[in-house]
């Protein structure tokens, strides 16, 4: 299971190739609920999203010779891109399997960071890019059920607590559980007293249930939701890094998650995916109990075509 | 005439009132010019636009007397916006002329920071404004005349070059001539080899005909624009400092600024309103003249309700 270290040594591994993210405040945002917010902007990571922390820290951790044979991935647009990206800083070839519904946006960031795509039916992209790896020798760097990865996304939460100190809460989305696995360690780490949140849309509530059952739930097939980057299922090691850091897992409404991107866009001035805007969704949802509190928010993601904008 | 003396004054003023807002670069924009560029990200601080520092500094040196008495302004938006949350800040009463034709959005945020508005015809404001603040005995803070507004203004330059060292050039959007006076105070103190330039759209381009005549020339009527934080003509006081440092103005059209603030959204994640977007479509104009240049640019703000938005 990933520890603290994993993500220090994370940590030193991708410093220089990822940006050091600012972290925002909002007045507005503290008035409305009563709290202290330290929004976490990986939207403006490297790719757009926080993913570039988790492949970077796998591609450069690659030996020579597997690196030469390059890195091959599934992903619906954000690992996609960040594992093209990653490989690009490397100077090493990738390979991206890409849902054939994926966000065309999301489809030319990988293209202009130069990897090479196939295009599958959501379910057979397993099959697809196992072929295509035992074809290439090229290493697979799972989306977000690689150890590497998932140290990697919980350097966002270290930057976070050295630059804000102390926290009550912090809160992540939840789609594969890369980034909620991650924060999950370093706050129990760091923060032994806070809150550990995930936050999830109700269309695609398959961690909550998870986490309510004991037993992982599979993904839900064809969800009507904004969230296109939070569509995959709980990952494995997800689910057990979950439930070891018992992680609380909040569910918000589309409307109130677009509701929470709408705010991002015009009173922080930032641009946050629908699905990574859940987390301001799901704290707005609890209310008096997070009166008075210092929290902290990864704001994951920032790549969108703005088709859920109200016209 | 404004001196680095009062815009080290003014950056002690409001330090803590506003925020220090991030520096951000781009991979993408630096590959595509061959530069390597800093965004101070203005958009990003209170109000959503610089005009907090000027705002803020006018506000907070006020005596006690003269406070209670309140401030006055008019403003097509994001000083109207500033001074009323200044006031705020302060709690003091602020009172406010604003055109008919303002955008929705910002009279929202002048109204949200509780100024009390009068609306009236663009050019009966001034008389407007009188009337109202020989009636109240409020002091008149004027959007770019006044002094420790330009000094406020010139603060954004001061934090740029503190935090990323030295700059070949130093763009700023130029309306009323507020922050390109103050910034290139700044600039021709601390960087006596840089370039100073403004950046301002072909359709309301008297700053770049008061420059290249020598005379001041005055403000275009009723432009189409998209960039409607820069439909004031530029003040007298500014125009001076604008020729005492030299500074190079340079136009843009419609379409490279609409494109530039695109760029913004859709690549650095971030919402530059039209006219703010104006300095990256400046640079991208310049080509060759810019290659290997380290350049700060300064995105002054991000209030925009989005309607030049492609759908």
């Amino acid at each position: 299971m990933t520890t603290l270290a994993d993500i220090r040594a994370a940590a030193e591994r991708i410093r220089g190739h990822v940006h050091r993210t600012p972290i925002l405040t909002s007045a507005t945002f503290d008035r409305e609920l009563g709290v202290r917010a330290f929004f976490k902007c990986e939207n403006l990571q490297k790719v757009g999203a926080f993913k570039a922390r988790g492949a970077c820290n796998a591609v450069m951790a690659l030996d020579a010779g597997s690196a030469a044979r390059g890195v091959i991935t599934h992903s619906s647009g954000n690992h996609a891109a960040a594992l093209a990206w990653a490989a690009a800083a490397r100077g090493i070839p990738a390979k991206v399997v890409m849902p054939d519904s994926a966000p065309k946006v999301k489809i030319e960031a990988v293209r202009g960071y130069g990897a090479e795509i196939r295009f599958c039916k959501v379910l057979e992209r397993d099959a697809v890019c196992a072929a295509w790896q035992q074809q290439t020798g090229a290493t697979m760097v799972h989306p977000f059920e690689n150890p590497l990865v998932i140290a990697g996304q919980g350097t966002a939460a270290l930057e976070l607590i050295e630059d804000v100190g102390n926290l009550d809460a912090v809160i992540v989305p939840v789609g594969g559980g890369g980034l909620c696995g991650g924060t999950a360690v370093v706050v129990r780490s760091l923060l032994p007293n806070a809150s550990m949140l995930g936050a999830e849309p109700l269309a695609v509530d398959d961690a909550a249930r998870s986490m309510a059952t004991g037993v992982r739930q599979p993904r839900v097939d064809n969800p009507k939701t904004w969230a296109d980057c939070l569509l995959t299922g709980l990952g494995e090691p997800n689910f057990r890094l979950l439930r070891q850091h018992a992680v609380r897992v909040v569910t918000v409404d589309e409307q109130a998650m677009v509701d929470a991107a709408l705010f991002c866009l015009q009173r922080m001035k930032i641009v946050v995916e629908p699905g990574s805007a859940s987390v301001l969704a799901a704290i707005r949802s609890l209310g008096a109990e997070v009166r008075g509190k210092r929290i902290g928010l990864v704001l994951s993601g920032g790549n969108t075509d703005f088709a859920w904008l109200p016209r």
